[in-house]
């Protein structure tokens, strides 16, 4: 289904990629265990990253592989010779939506976390007493919406702490659910924290929140691509995210899951043709005007390549780098690392601090000494250098900013 | 200025296609009158539109030239080998700002008009009691947004008409000023319509607006990249725009001009970070998070690829293709042309009726039988036919459309 939903979006076999997917599908048939090097390394060459590039900054952006790239341009070059295809929506929510595990129907494509978390805190007639709760762990993409909608109509923001690192679901269960007052009217949280990587245990928070008639938001910018999914398990009334991300789509692609009844009550915020027949659904939210096209067909090229290699090994082969990664960091002295012990906690993104060491000044360091790229978590002045692993990184990557690590705690930034 | 710009934007002359653009300089050197063939075809031959395709659909969607599409998708690859070249955005601004002769320092750039639109319908604080008028020859993109914020905050929009065909600038001026009410807080109102093609009087409006309080709302999709602007001049409250369309930049391609005392003083719809630094000024709407650069890569190529040929040219080129069109229109009995017959309201769009004929029937004979792109405006019931003219299309192709509109008229539809 899935195969000819992708066909279908880029009009059929006259085009090349669709033969370079096949190719892929071979190449990824067998073996693909977390160290199976010989695997990776061909994963690695489907990429255009170049080969003295150490790149741990996924968190921010993940590249695309080639076939994306040419999935997209070969789209853009049908739009420019006036014969566009088009998109296929019941196609592109269909793959998506399995991808995620979520229904179809919910489904949204703006251009990242920030619109789509927008779409929400602008979307929602929230009362005048009612009070939205946040933590201070969320990114300015899932914070500013609520932000300039609380300021702009007077309503209460309240940031509560997580802690750090954190140490236990139950525990982190506890301060969410501590922190939920009577007048809580929304509860937007990052499933995965940008700061540490902690992944917050939100499908237990959902069934409370419904429970108590609190509208859960999630900021889900990161766990499609990393982890699998399985939404409609947990069904939170918005799920946001950017696939751009982990997902390795193209960069200005977003996604929104809308829960059912949100589906026809939600305001829309960017208005066209169909924006008040609610019998639409979520497609009100997909009529934007003229957009990009091509960035679906490079999102359905994403899934495509992910499918091939399979979540399980993706997640299998992220947690591998980044336990070594972690197992290092943590045996250096002078390393604090932020990011949780646990295993349940833990995902594709490691902080830490270095005594006496300024992250920025490190992360120019290990930028201009040996092209390796990072994340400095300044929000919020907490000042961690985050780094990422994903699928295209290879262990030896990972050991040599190790050793690069441990000759700045050793000699000093020279 | 510009090459450097565009330079800088794209990382440099290691890049492939700047040396493209030098050959397009070369080529478009000498000649380009508006009946120059030779000079024409050769303009025609940079885009990707096949032979046998006669594509009178601009105003919907402009094909971009080869040069735009290698501009994107070399951005895209220098992204996804995870050297993003950035947004300069002074030079992007530059770029655009002296294209469509507007202070750089107003200019955001949004996915298209209907965003941009939603971007000041959502933004401006309006007074309960104040009235928002508009005309009934405008696009959902212009529309909708603001039928979501009236019905939601509960403001009256008023719709008045604009006559069909229009005659004369002073008519037309007198026709939209005599709708303005004593409560009109907000005239939201096209520069050219995409019904008819009407350019209206909008720089006199402006200033009798500015006079009267009331701010300018202009859905300007068509005329940037169609004739040669000068924003400055006359200073419209807003100015939205599609650059996608006539300026021939790639898919989801928007602008938007904010007058300076908006750039500090409206809310930011999709919010990050810097969303409440009103020193900012306009570049707060920039703030989207994470989007695709290379359409900005794109949109400096297209200004590029504009300015190579010269907006005198190309003004004279949509002229002389337009009135041919006209000319083998207005002498077909049977035909009712709506689009005006003065010189300075006509544009490159050109709209009718062929009497006894339902224009979506007839849009699929065109379509089918040769190929021909063509628009209907069902909007509104008017169901008329639209036609552009831009600079690929080519006398030939003019001619061939009149001559299957010929034979329909002729022989009806077999």
């Amino acid at each position: 289904m899935r195969r000819r939903a992708f066909l279908s979006l880029l009009g059929g076999t006259a085009l090349a990629w669709p033969r370079t997917l096949e190719g892929l599908a071979r190449d990824f048939q067998v073996g693909g265990d977390a160290q199976d090097e010989d695997f990776w390394s061909r994963v690695r060459g489907r990429f255009l990253i170049p080969p003295e590039r150490i790149y741990l900054n996924n968190g921010t952006l993940g590249p695309s592989p080639e076939v994306v790239v040419e999935a997209v341009n070969e789209h853009a070059r049908r739009v420019a010779s006036t014969y566009p295809p088009g998109v296929d929506w019941d196609d592109l929510k269909g793959s998506v939506g399995a991808f995620i595990g979520a229904d179809p129907e919910g489904l949204v494509f703006p251009r990242n976390t920030t619109e789509a978390m927008s779409f929400v805190a602008q979307g929602l007639d929230l009362d005048p007493g009612g009070e939205i709760l946040t933590s201070d762990h969320e990114h300015i993409g899932g914070l500013c919406p609520w932000q300039v909608v609380c300021s702009r109509r007077e309503l209460p923001l309240r940031v509560f702490s997580l802690p750090v690192p954190a140490s236990t679901q139950e525990s982190l269960l506890d301060t969410i659910m501590g922190a939920v007052s009577e007048e809580t009217r929304v509860l937007s949280l990052s499933h995965v924290t940008f700061t540490t990587g902690t992944r917050l245990p939100l499908e237990e928070v959902a069934e409370l929140c419904r429970e108590r008639g609190i509208i859960l938001v999630v900021d889900g910018a990161h766990p499609p691509g990393m982890v699998k999914l399985d939404l409609a398990s947990w069904d939170p009334d918005f799920y946001a995210s950017s696939p751009h991300k982990w997902l390795l789509a193209p960069q200005g692609s977003g996604l929104l899951y809308l829960g059912d009844e949100w589906r026809s009550n939600l305001w829309p915020t960017l208005a066209s043709g169909g924006w008040d027949d609610r019998e639409l659904g979520a497609q009100r939210f997909n009529h934007l005007g003229t957009f990009d096209e091509s960035r679906m067909a490079g999102l359905i090229a994403a899934v495509e390549f992910l499918n091939a290699i399979g979540m399980d090994r993706v997640e299998g082969r992220v947690r591998y780098l980044r336990q070594r990664l972690e197992a290092g960091l943590r045996g250096m002295p002078g390393v604090r690392v932020v990011s949780p012990v646990e295993e349940d906690l833990a995902t594709g993104m490691v902080s830490f601090s270095l005594d006496g060491v300024d992250s920025l000044i490190l992360q120019r360091h290990l930028a201009r000494s040996a092209a390796v790229r990072t994340r400095v978590i300044s929000e919020y002045e907490y000042g961690w250098m985050r780094l990422s692993t994903h699928i295209y990184n290879l262990p030896g990557e990972v050991d040599r900013a190790l050793e690069l690590l441990d000759d700045v705690r050793r000699n000093g930034l020279s």
